[in-house]
């Protein structure tokens, strides 16, 4: 007889194991971390005592659901905003409020709340992606769960970085930190090939492959994704990011809502895992996953509730009865993701998706003791059917609830009892949430007409380069000789060149904070002399601090644009500006490489207001900080070496500025 | 200051009524069955005081869910048999379990069963279509729901009627029991276009119009039926029944998966209700509803479970949720069917479907007290925000759950406090529920293996008319004479001639009550004497008994039939019949009209077993007792009057007797 810290005994054990192994009634026998037995209860218990035995009659045994992809911290914006366009939800609510509420502070909090809520539903193993993950790692290793934290990485700035660089070092200085504890494995999260150079995403890979940890990244939630991929690089989205070697990483893919047959071979060639993520997919009517061709073609499966702010809850149980029903309605196949499937995915085949197959998914002997019990009882699991061994599995799949988990055990250790919670404290949590509501509220109050929120309910909106570099100098005469120097340098090569006037109108308001819109319309010139074509554009700038750099200004300005095509009278009376300037000027604009990078040089003779001089300026934008860094100097170099203008003659000012 | 019955206060008050008023914090006064008050409370508190006056604080005080579309009794069949093909499920499993197990106690111990649930998930009125509908009514009375209780009726024999015309009778009986009851409507519910004769549609409509009550029906779930529709009749489904007249009855047509525009058209024309099935359309591979079509042109909607034989809950916050979700998935736009609107089919829209918009739906002076009582407080629903009058309904529908519901009242009665029942013995309910489980499991396991459940699970099995009127009897001479008088008849007229030689191969078991199948190949016979063309095709008998009518022999059969594209060496080692017959025949078949009445007239000679004489056989089929009583007296006829063939001459046999 053999003693063990605690023995479960008189419930269902199901083990999810590869034969799926049932026993009815079975028992299980945890020492420490990890199970040591599993079995019908009589063999079990005939070799087992316990300190701790706990009567499962009339329940169920079985593991932790896994949750494959979600942003725990945002739970804190639950139902913030709901049933809007992507694009309004995204620009107009989350990313506005993430900019000035994301803190570590922030993090922690929506951790905890996510963390107290996944337990209560069952879940014992999650995978997340967010901002200031460490912070996210600490709260959910405090409140005992099992999970793997992505840092995200992508080109716009984040709440927790300014440029992508700052994201990687934090990343490796987190995977560094974390690497060896019980419970959370780090891991890096380029948020999306969209939102993400191929430099990016390299240097992503090249991470997680030093570190051995595994890889996160959204892919093709959306069909503008799809089709802006094959726009810009002219490759489907998974070829490009296999072409870039992400998938030597261990790689867990958010979503392939819009994968076609050749990506689904791709992705089951590199042995990507893919979590499905139905509900959210169905709420911003980003579309239904192809799940029963991915299963057919041999993907590896798993599913996760995506953030809050999207879901609106992180229930594992309605989440793979989700996936079971919508995988069958929408193939007109009722047979396809049984019960018995569905859950592999929310179980098993979840752990090896995030690569702890080893360690967590079922019930098996030197696994991990991560495992739940339900109750069979309520009404709504009566009556229970024996005859067929899947009935048990729908039972749990479709007519289960969250309400239904009475314990829960993670790396043997108890995080709810009887529906207590062990860990956590849900009435500080809940204090706390509210109070953060109150603040969003109040801060989503005193915006409600705010210029970006009115430019993004336009449609349209583009977040551009966050960095761009320029400089300029006043020019003595028409600047001809100038042109001709930069033309004549043997290190200087023209990609293209325009000619256009350009009308600026500037809506200015007196809250400076709002930033600023301006109506652009260029008209471009023909070599008759003649407008030949005219494109009108609006671009909304931030305000930021410009901050200058070596010998030319580095600016750092969030800039979003968007296309204008209604009348300027229209966008006049829509923002109600409290000034307007315009600035028109003739342009000529030529596209230069030096030395391999792409520079725009203009020759501008400002028409109104009206002003003597011409402005030379030269102009780069980046993703980048560093290479934001090293185009400051490039600039300063065809400044000074290239067209002999000592950095005294420059003058540190914008257009806008003339008015 | 008035006194009142019960006062609840504190919480937020959804009214859900036609302004959408909200009350935060809220009260509702209640006396006798009717609300007296709903507003701000201190509005509300300083005119009523109450004996009992119930604290909301941290709650939604708001109306209860309305479920306008379920099989109340079928909680009992509850994951039986799931994921599998429509027509395995179907005739593999509900069919013949149904004609075994139920009876008036099975409904009741089932209604009773989902009675529970649903009051724990905050339904408090129900529309039910069923067998015995008087029994649901009575156990959904005793358990205090509001409900529209619809008598199934259809072509079929069902579990509680052998024909259509007994189940008019009890319908029409049922009606008259319980019209004027405080909480329930009687309704007759034909089952479905497809199952119903162009009569018994234009008879249940009478029936609903004569005693204005409502009328249910199940439309358009599968595509097969739009297509079958098509193919027999030349018409679109909801063009057939509206020509039928059956929308002058107030109709609540259950799923309308694959209605098209015109149809859609159709629907809002006729103020016809729509029950929206979402997890029950998925889970049974039907197709998603076009909700937003239906919203744009004006059809009223509702939203139902379904049974939970193919649902497996009957939870109406997964079941809002998932229409809301699937609306915006299935349509690429994300602001269709926002939370509001889901939850108002949920509440008014749902009880103005059925009819009872005047009395529930919302909280409203002078509606009854039918409401519910909702916990914000757990961390689900945690945080809130107050900005966005949307976000308390995003809350419910996006995030809530049936265990979030604390207390309900329907007509006054409190059904259950603080998650406790008051009217359901839930222990005992779930012991019965386990015992029929146990049953229905023994019946399942004693027939596997089962001749008609391998009819099934091969595909294509149709049932066919229910009731056959057959007679024989033996020729003098070639029957050239007999024929010649027939044919001669100016009250009969000839549709058709075939000559065919049919070659049957019937499988016959020991235990008779597996029935016995036939294959059965018909060789046409051109003019030349030459096989023209081939059918094959297996009919399968349930063992019934023949009874004798007037002087014709009156069949009962449930006969099924299937197409047989496989050889006939395969079904042999398939069915594993204890014995093998054959009978061989070379036929000439008449199809005539006599006195406008189909009958089919076969001359027989039987060339295996080798027989002397030749057989004369009319036949006929029919859905309906009455019917089959008549032309079972014409057929009467036809042998004595017109062929002059005596009683006695007959011969009371079938062809598989001669083996």
């Amino acid at each position: 007889m053999q003693h063990v810290d605690t023995l479960l005994f008189g419930g269902t054990v199901l083990t999810m194991n590869r034969n799926l192994d049932s026993f009815a009634p079975g028992a299980v026998a945890i020492q420490g971390d990890s199970i040591v037995a599993v079995g019908p209860q009589e063999a079990v218990r005939a070799q087992y005592r316990a300190e701790h035995e706990v009567d499962c009659r009339g329940q169920i045994i079985m593991p932790g659901l896994v949750n494959a992809h979600t942003h725990m911290p945002m739970s804190l914006l639950r139902a913030m905003a709901d049933d809007l366009r992507l694009d309004v939800w995204l620009m107009g609510y989350m990313m506005p409020v993430e900019r000035e509420f994301v803190s570590p502070e922030f993090v922690r909090l929506g951790t905890q709340l996510s963390c107290a809520e996944m337990i209560r539903g069952g879940t014992t193993l999650f995978a997340d992606m967010y901002y200031y993950e460490a912070d996210v790692a600490a709260a959910a290793a405090e409140a005992g769960l099992r999970g793997v934290c992505g840092q995200t990485v992508m080109k716009f700035p984040t709440p927790d970085a300014e440029s992508y660089e700052q994201s990687l070092a934090y990343t490796r200085q987190f995977i560094e930190a974390w690497r060896d504890h019980p419970l959370i494995v780090p891991s890096v999260a380029p948020h999306a090939p969209y939102t993400c150079t191929d430099e990016i995403l390299q240097a992503c890979a090249e991470l997680a492959l030093s570190y051995g940890v595994p890889l996160q990244i959204h892919i093709l939630e959306t069909r503008q994704e799809a089709e802006e991929s094959w726009a810009e690089f002219e490759k489907k989205v998974v070829n490009r990011v296999a072409e870039l070697g992400v998938f030597r990483a261990r790689t867990i893919a958010a979503h392939c809502v819009h994968v076609d047959t050749e990506q689904i071979r791709l992705l089951a060639q590199h042995g990507v895992a893919v979590a499905h993520n139905p509900t959210s997919n169905l709420k911003l009517a980003s579309g239904i996953a192809p799940i029963k061709e991915m299963l057919e073609r041999g993907v590896r499966l798993s599913i996760g509730t995506d953030g809050a702010a999207s879901n609106n809850d992180l229930d594992m149980f309605e989440e793979m009865r989700l996936a079971a029903l919508l995988a069958k309605g929408a193939t007109f196949d009722p047979e396809v993701l049984p019960a018995r499937e569905a859950l592999l995915m929310a179980t098993r085949w979840g752990a090896e998706a995030l690569g702890l197959g080893n360690l967590t998914g079922s019930l098996e002997v030197g696994k991990r003791a991560d495992l739940i019990v339900l109750d069979q009882q309520p009404v709504h699991n009566t009556p229970r059917f024996e005859r067929d061994p899947n009935a048990i599995y729908s039972q749990i799949v479709y007519a289960g609830q969250a309400a239904d988990v009475q314990h829960v055990m993670v790396n043997g250790r108890w995080l709810m009892r009887e529906r207590a919670l062990l860990t956590l404290d849900e009435a500080a949590i809940r204090q706390q949430a509210e109070e953060y509501a109150r603040r969003m509220d109040a801060f989503l109050i005193a915006r409600e007409g705010n210029v970006l929120n009115k430019l993004v309910a336009i449609g349209g909106l583009q977040q551009e380069e966050s960095f761009e570099i320029q400089v300029k100098a006043i020019v003595d005469g028409d600047g001809e000789a100038l042109i001709a120097r930069l033309l004549q340098n043997p290190a200087v090569q023209v990609v293209k060149h325009h000619h256009y006037r350009q009308y600026d109108t500037y809506f200015l308001f007196d809250d400076e904070d709002q930033g600023r819109v301006r109506y652009r319309e260029d008209d471009f010139i023909g070599e008759g002399g003649e407008p030949v074509a005219v494109r009108t554009r609006l671009t909304y700038t931030i305000p930021d601090k410009a901050r200058e750099f070596d010998e030319a200004v580095l600016l750092s300005h969030s800039r979003f644009i968007a296309p204008a095509d209604r009348p300027l009278r229209f966008y006049r009376e829509y923002f109600k500006a409290h000034r307007e300037c315009e600035v028109h000027k003739d342009r000529l604009r030529w596209h230069v490489l030096y030395k391999g990078v792409l520079f725009y040089v203009n020759l501008d003779q400002i028409m109104m207001p009206k002003t003597e001089h011409r402005y030379i300026e030269i102009k780069s934008r980046t993703w980048s900080q560093r290479d934001a860094e090293y185009k400051a100097a490039l600039t300063a170099e065809i400044l000074n070496e290239v067209l002999g203008i000592s950095p005294a003659e420059r003058v540190r000012m914008e257009y806008v500025d003339l008015c």
